[in-house]
């Protein structure tokens, strides 16, 4: 399969994303293409620089001019940089020219060019992103964690149909648990806005909705999508993320503070490693963009090569368990059932 | 002073009331007495075990026979169980006969209390939870914690006046810096909710508002104040918790899994204990509930002895620096202000 890569989106681009991109090429077979898009002078030099080979015939560079900045507003920037990285990328995926897309730019314009140019999913309203949190069962994907600030019960009774069939089909959970996040585990906890949405996710076939949880429940519990607006998810996951880094800065200095002290954390040092794997984004990279018609996978602003190597797998992965059909599938059955007007209205 | 302890709330009372009651009297000469308000029988069977002389002067039993469980509706269950250890502490705080209240139990039901029973203070809508979380520079208080999950942009105004009175004035933050909890930093980010917010914030005098804040931000920047509703600041506050809980346990299991790194954990493990302090809401204890005609004090409902000893240092400190009447004074001021039009509307 065919992949476009905004080899200038992020706040690393583009040294990260041709490593990533190299990483990526000798790693996964089943990339058959890599286009690399962005401007083409920047893009050979950084190539050469790397030693990735433009010859070889599963890499090749989408020339776009233009660059969206990582804090320009979203919709307005891409209806007006018609020669951005994003936009053009999209528009490959819109054409068929690539399967799926991914960027590690910004990404509200991501989202917006997303939802532009390829549309949203038949029965869809608005696209969430499925950002996944290691926990000690797997993977814990918090959807919507951005695209959608200002969500709507129905739509996260869309996000449950999608991070149902993106856990089940893509990350191969037999029958995903789905949460609805709250500020407690009762059934009657939670905002107006979060009462309805637990009243239409309880009528809704198809999902395993386990009720409200909180965030004590995201790394205990065997829990594979939680369910939130695009507010709170990004709070939650950008909260989630800045802790782990600060409990490590703060072990790090701790174990600086004496010589017997840093003798043993050179002795640990391998576990050390392996949490830093287990704990940070760049080991799972990249978040769907569901509910869009194509495969548009959304990586770290501050993605290191290695994010972006991990985001190419994904979207890689995306593509290959045609997880849009699933969806759509999925949707057809929702709306032919009895309980359609309830959950729709 | 003398301070009430809700003696029977929380997930291990009263085994961890006492034993906290325990330390306090013993570090605390600030604390004239200590009133434990709970079942009598029950009580003394506690004190006896753990070696509390309830002849001492400085701690007496106060006969509540009913509890409140922590899963029961606060306010509804408030006006039932009027003989239940928060209603019978709560009316000791509005009768003068306590300066302040600590409860590990039933959140809901203390805030109902509070409330009810106390009542807000002068040009003050609804109360609110400060809660500490440990940041490079000091303490960052989320403000709301939980009291108030559907806030509107008026009672944020007033959290920000309150928790700027909390951080002067108990906590000796000479220009507490504010900021607005959102989905990113620039200034057009955020809800209909927040932005409406953010415009007030702006306006109003006598706070040092920095602007929009992310879960990025917490740790890193010289925040004193985060300002949310209750129901984004108890879901950052819990995910925070289990993600610096979630690290230790797969650091500790990562250690465990050879005997190299076994000893090495053994070497450091100093710094594994002062992380652990560092990291644990233990140590800060409890979180004022501001606005309301009192102190009342809410500690966490898996409080450990330690926790309760500091939910009652912090109620001791808040009743000594007056915070109340600085609330009070600030409160005035902003409504002589020019700007108080716009800010309360």
């Amino acid at each position: 399969m065919k992949v476009a890569l905004d080899a200038m989106g992020g706040d690393r681009a583009p040294a990260v994303n041709i490593g990533g991109a190299i990483a990526a090429l000798r790693l996964y077979p089943k990339l058959e293409h890599l286009f690399l898009v962005g401007d083409e002078d920047i893009l050979k030099e950084e190539c050469a620089k790397q030693g990735l080979n433009l010859n070889d015939k599963r890499v090749s560079i989408v020339h776009a001019p233009e660059v969206i900045g990582m804090s320009e507003p979203g919709a307005k920037t891409v209806r007006r940089k018609k020669q951005s990285s994003i936009s053009i990328a999209m528009d490959m995926v819109k054409d068929g020219r690539a399967d799926a897309f991914v960027s590690a730019g910004n990404t509200g314009a991501a989202v917006a060019a997303a939802t532009l140019k390829l549309r949203t999913l038949k029965g869809i309203d608005r696209a969430g992103i499925a950002s996944a949190i290691p926990n000690e069962h797997g993977l814990c994907n918090i959807l919507d964690a951005g695209a959608n600030p200002e969500a709507k019960p129905e739509h996260l009774v869309a996000y449950a149909i999608m991070g149902t069939a993106f856990a089940r089909h893509v990350l191969g959970v037999k029958n995903p648990r789905v949460g609805l996040m709250s500020n407690g585990e009762e059934d009657e906890k939670g905002t107006t806005f979060t009462k309805e949405t637990f009243k239409r996710l309880r009528a809704t076939p198809g999902i395993n909705f386990i009720g409200n949880v909180e965030g004590h429940d995201l790394f205990d519990s065997e829990l594979d999508v939680v369910l939130c607006d695009g507010f709170v998810g990004n709070i939650v996951l950008k909260s989630v993320e800045a802790t782990a880094k600060a409990v490590s800065k703060w072990l790090k200095a701790e174990l600086k503070g004496n010589p017997l002290r840093l003798c043993g954390a050179a002795l640990a040092s391998g576990a050390f490693k392996a949490l830093k794997e287990k704990s940070s984004y760049e080991t799972y990279g990249g978040s769907p963009l569901l509910g869009v018609n194509g495969v548009v996978i959304i990586a770290h602003g501050s993605s290191s090569a290695l994010a972006i190597q991990n985001a190419i797998r994904v979207a890689v992965e995306t593509v290959e368990h045609g997880v849009n059909p699933r969806i759509e599938e999925a949707l057809a059955a929702l709306h032919e059932s009895p309980a359609a007007e309830v959950i729709e209205a």
